[in-house]
């Protein structure tokens, strides 16, 4: 096979602070290619986004959204979106919750960490319950719903993380025992993106 | 007393994608300031970003590095530092404690995140266990030392988020029970950004 001129391209082509082009380098004492601006000189990095959510448990069910937006229209999904700057995780799961599901929650605690190094995102879910009994769907909702746990449409989910979540919920609940997971999802070679199944679950430990 | 004209300022002035200037607006849909750009559109989100290290636990001991870099030069910390994009939080811990202690460690359970909104930080903690009890300074620190719990430099330890995870570690191992802890670190209003003793711990939920 010839070999490709893979020139590797950086996800920040202009630099934030002054806006001249980056280029790749490895800057002295690192160790990977980083975008370095060609006239300040500052470096920039890529870090991981935290996406924050909800398992909203009621009357032994779990609160599920349709998504009315891509990626992955009309597929269902737990409450959650990107943490923002000056909110704690906590603060941000319950702002998606409302935001998607019009629903006033309490943290109740910590249940899972979901890292997904592929793209660069960690879930990070808390339980919760809702203040009053009170739910609709929010502007990027179709639908919202509770779901008794035998009763979790699993074909039509949104996301792996979502999957992994309550799969391991099911199984705390069903063992009588909720423990916080922290876990890794990793694709498998070859998979497709929209290949919800294709994955791999590594180092999984429970509290 | 007069009016100022306070214009907020973007932490993003210009365009990663395509080096032009950014003005703060509300996009359509949104309900916060965002820097968008003045020429292709693009919104850009200000995100946390995650601190990944590890409580390394030897013969009722755990690792402490002083740290050669500033902040906090001379001060004592864990292993930690900035999660990469590709890998895991837990991948990220290991990484940083070989880096800053030369230690080859294994990773047990995951024991706190610490978010901190007021710096759009978020510190993930693992418990860990050396492969072989082997360590040594890094190019980033000054000296690495396993400390009993009862020796732990309270008065010199680098960070806030420091302080409250070795506080909850040292409370669950008298009370012989290890658990996981979320919580948020809140500065007290009026606290100098120095001033490391000056916080409020809020949410504080242990699984």
């Amino acid at each position: 096979m010839p070999a490709l001129a893979t020139v590797p391209k950086s996800r920040i082509p202009f630099c934030p602070a002054c806006g001249s082009p980056t280029k790749l380098a490895v800057p002295d004492g690192d160790e990977k290619m980083r975008a370095v601006c060609s006239s300040c000189g500052r470096v920039h990095y890529e870090n991981p986004k935290m996406v924050v959510g909800c398992l909203v448990e009621h009357d032994n069910k779990v609160l599920l959204c349709r998504r009315k937006i891509e990626p992955a229209y009309g597929l269902w999904t737990l409450p959650a979106g990107y943490l923002e700057v000056g909110e704690s995780a906590a603060e941000g799961a319950s702002r998606e919750t409302l935001e998607e599901a019009c629903a006033d929650v309490e943290i109740v605690s910590p249940f899972a960490q979901l890292d997904i190094p592929l793209i660069g995102q960690s879930y990070i879910i808390f339980r919760a319950r809702m203040k009053t009994p009170s739910f609709s769907p929010g502007s990027e909702s179709l639908e919202c719903e509770l779901f008794a746990l035998d009763d979790i449409p699993f074909d039509s989910l949104a996301f792996s993380s979502i999957i992994v979540t309550l799969r391991m919920y099911i199984e705390d609940v069903k063992a009588g025992n909720i423990k916080f997971h922290y876990c890794t999802i990793n694709k498998r070679i070859g998979a497709g993106p929209s290949d919800l199944r294709s994955f791999d679950i590594d180092n999984h430990l429970a509290v």
